[in-house]
C-alpha cells in the first residue's frame, strides 16, 4: 500500500484541469499506440517470467551484473531495498564504472565456478560494458567455445551487436523492447532476469507496478497529475526536486530516481528553450545533518518529497539504559528505532511546512516487493506526466552524444 | 600535487580585486583571531597524533564509528578513497542512521572482542548517536564498570555530556575544539584518532592539508579566490554546483562536500535574504549515463567542477579480444582503464565547454594521503571564501533547530 499526502494546493480551475486531462490522454495514447513501451512492461512480462522459471541453470552462488546507467541502477535499487527482507537471495556484484581500482576490487570477489554473468547493454556496444566484459573473459579464462557460456547471459535490444555476439556463441539472450528506454527498463528483462534468478519475487514486484499503472489509467490516481501540474507550473520557481527517503535501503532507489528524472526532464523544449528539473536524492535522518539547513534557510528553489516506511518489521529498540551525563536523551528509551526514524521524518516535514517549503509524502505501509514495484511505476508515470506538461521529449537523450563523439575521436587518435 | 584548470574567466577589475582581497583578509583574521578553528587544525595536530601513537590498545581488527553527519562523513571520505591504496588498514564499520534495518545488519558484522568503538558527537547528545551507543552496549553486553571500557573512545567537545560520561567511566576521550564546527572537523580528533588507529597515515593527510593552507595564506592560490568570486557573483544565474569526480573511491568525498557546501552556504544572509548554492555530487563515468543530459540540455543553472586522477597506479587494461558482432569497440583494446576513464572525463568536460557550461577541473597526480588532505583543505577554504563573499555566517546552522524542537516535543508526548 502506498499513501500520498501533500502540503501544497493545486487549484483545479479550467486551465489546469484541461492540461491535466490532455496529459492523461497523451499518456494513454503513448501506451495504446506502443509508442512508449514501459507502461505495458508488467502486463507483458509473463513470457519472460516463464522463460526464467524454465531455465536450466548451472550451479551458482553469485550474480555478476556487467552494465551501467539504465542497465544497472534499477537492478541495484530493487536489490538494495528488498535484500534485508529476502534472506535466501544470492549475492549480486556490480561491474559498472571504467574505474580500474573498483573493477580490480570487484574481480577479486568473484569466483568463476560460482558466478553467473549478465552482460546488459541496450545498444549492445556501451564502451564500459564491452571493455569490462572482455576483462572478465580474460581474467577468468572463460572459453567462449565451451560450456563456460552457460554462465553468461546477454540482455540487449533485438539485432544489436551484443545480440549478434550472443547468437554466435549460443549464449542465452533476452531482449529489451525497442520502445523502452534504458532508464525505463527495470521492469523489462533487464531487471526481471537477474533479480529473479538471484531469488527475488519479481512476479510480485511486477504485480505491484501493474496494479498501480491500472489504477492510474482507471483514473484513480489524480494526485499524480496534480503533482506533475504543480511541478511543471512551478518549474522556474522551484527547479530542484528533492527526494528525501527515510530508509537506508532506499539509497539506490534515489539514484535510480535521479537518473530517471534528470535524463528525462533536462531537455531543450519544443520552443527551443533549455528546461529541466534537477533531482536531488537524500537519505533521512542522515541528511538532516547535512542538506536540510540549505532547504530551510537557503534559496527557496526546492520542493521536497518524503518517502516514509510505516513498519520496518524490525523491533530493535533503544535499551532502557541511563548514561551518566547524557540523561537528557533518556526520553527515547524503550522506543523502537522504527518510531524514532519516523518521528524524525514527520518533524522534518513539519519544519519544512512551517518554513513554507512545498512538500509531499509517499508512505509505504512496509517494504514489500509489491510496494517497490508500485513506487517504480509511480515515478515513471510522474516523469511522463511532467515531461508532457513541460513540452519536451521525455524519452530521448540527445545531450550525451557530443561527449561520446569527442571520446571516440580522442581515443582513436591514440 | 593538485592542479587547477578552468573554462571560465574572472575579469580582475578594481571591484573584484577589492572583494577578493577583502575576503582574503577576513579569512586571515578568522584564523589569527581563533574565531574559526579549522584553519589551524593540521598545524596544531601534533599533540593528538602523539597521543594516538602512545595509546596502549587492546587487541582489535574492527573499528566501529558511532556518529552521524560531521562525525562520520569526513571519516568515510578518507577511508573510502585511501582504502585501495592501504592494504593493511583495519575494517571500519559505521553506525550512523536511526534506521533499524541497517543498524541490525551492521551489528551482526561486529565481533565484540575484535572491535574498538568510537562514539563521536560534538554536542555529546546527538539523538541517533546516543541511542545507537546504548543499543551497542546492550547488544554486546558491554560492562561500563569493567575493562570493556578499553574498547570505547569518546570524541566530543570539552565539557559536553558525552565528555562527562567518558570521565565518569575512565573512557579515553579526545576533544573537538569549540571553534571547529562538525562539518569542518575531519582534520581534528574526529578524523585523526579513528583513521590513524585503523592504520591510515594521518600525519601525511595533515601535511597535505597544512601545506595547502600555507600556500593559500602565502598568496599562492589566487585561483581559489577567483573561483569563489565567480561562484558568488553568479549565485543567482548558476545556483547549482556539481562536483563530478572520476573515481568510484571519491563517492564519499562528494558526500562530505555536499554537507560542507549545503550546510555552510544555505543561509539567510546579512540582508535577510534566503541565499544558497546547491551542491550535487556525481561520479564519472557512471553519471554520464544519468545526470549529464540535464547539465547539457536542461536549464543552464549549473557550474561543474571535475576531479580527475592522472595516475590510478593500476595497470588493468582492456584485453586484446575481438568479440563477434561487437568489433566496433575494439579501438579501446590494449588501452588501460586509467586511460579510458580519463579520456571520458576530458571528453565530458570538453562537451560542457562546447555547450558553454562553466567548468573547472582539479587534477590529482595520484591518490595519496597528502593529496586527499590538500583536497579537503581546498574545499574548506573555498567554502569560507564563498560564504564571506555572499554575506552569510558560514559556520552556523540555525535552520535545523526547528525540526529538532518538533521532534523532541512529539517524542516526549509518547
Amino acid at each position: 500500500m502506498l499513501n500520498f499526502g501533500r502540503s501544497f494546493d493545486v487549484k483545479v480551475e479550467k486551465k489546469s484541469a484541461e492540461k491535466m486531462d490532455a496529459t492523461f490522454e497523451i499518456m494513454k495514447d503513448e501506451m495504446n499506440s506502443d509508442e512508449v513501451g514501459y507502461y505495458k512492461l508488467p502486463a507483458n512480462s509473463k513470457e519472460i517470467v516463464n522463460r526464467v522459471k524454465n531455465l536450466k541453470l548451472v550451479n551458482f552462488s553469485q550474480i555478476v551484473i556487467i552494465g551501467i546507467g539504465g542497465s544497472s541502477l534499477g537492478i541495484k535499487a530493487v536489490d538494495q531495498v528488498l535484500r534485508a527482507y529476502s534472506p535466501n537471495v544470492k549475492e549480486i556484484l556490480y561491474l559498472e564504472n571504467s574505474d580500474p581500482v573498483s573493477i580490480s576490487m570487484t574481480l577479486q570477489k568473484i569466483k568463476k565456478e560460482e558466478a553467473l554473468f549478465f552482460v546488459i547493454s541496450k545498444s549492445g556496444a556501451t564502451i564500459e560494458t564491452t571493455s569490462i566484459f572482455k576483462t572478465v573473459l580474460d581474467y577468468f579464462e572463460i572459453d567462449l567455445f565451451s560450456t563456460d557460456t552457460k554462465r553468461i547471459f546477454a540482455i540487449t535490444d533485438e539485432h544489436s551487436s551484443l545480440s549478434h555476439f550472443a547468437k554466435n556463441h549460443n549464449i542465452e539472450e533476452f531482449n529489451i523492447p525497442a520502445n523502452v528506454g534504458g532508464r525505463f527498463s527495470v521492469l523489462s528483462a533487464v531487471g526481471i532476469v537477474p533479480l529473479m534468478i538471484a531469488g527475488y519475487d519479481m512476479p510480485l514486484v511486477l504485480k505491484g507496478a501493474q496494479d498501480f499503472a491500472k489504477s492510474f489509467f482507471d483514473e484513480n490516481e489524480y494526485h499524480l497529475l496534480e503533482k506533475a501540474y504543480y511541478l511543471s507550473e512551478n518549474s522556474e520557481k522551484t527547479p530542484i526536486n528533492v527526494l528525501f527517503s527515510y530508509a537506508d535501503g532506499l539509497e539506490n532507489f534515489t539514484k535510480w530516481y535521479v537518473q530517471l528524472w534528470a535524463e528525462s526532464l533536462g531537455k531543450v523544449n519544443k520552443h527551443s528553450k533549455h528546461v529541466g528539473l534537477t533531482p536531488v536524492g537524500l537519505i533521512g535522518s542522515v541528511d538532516q545533518h547535512s542538506f536540510l539547513q540549505l532547504i530551510i534557510e537557503g534559496t527557496r528553489d526546492k520542493t521536497v518529497t518524503f518517502i516514509k516506511v510505516n513498519d520496518f518489521e524490525n523491533a530493535l529498540s533503544v535499551p532502557d539504559i541511563t548514561l551518566f551525563g547524557i540523561e537528557k536523551t533518556d526520553f527515547i528509551n524503550t522506543q523502537t528505532f522504527n518510531t524514532l526514524i519516523n518521528a524524525q521524518c514527520d518533524a522534518t516535514m513539519q519544519s519544512l511546512i512551517d518554513s513554507k517549503v512545498s512538500t509531499d509524502i509517499i508512505t509505504l505501509d512496509k517494504i514489500s516487493s509489491e510496494n517497490i514495484g508500485a513506487l517504480i511505476m509511480y515515478y515513471e508515470l510522474l516523469t511522463s506526466a511532467v515531461g508532457s506538461m513541460t513540452d519536451i521529449n521525455t524519452y530521448d537523450q540527445p545531450g550525451v552524444e557530443l561527449g561520446k563523439q569527442i571520446l571516440y575521436k580522442n581515443l582513436k587518435k591514440h
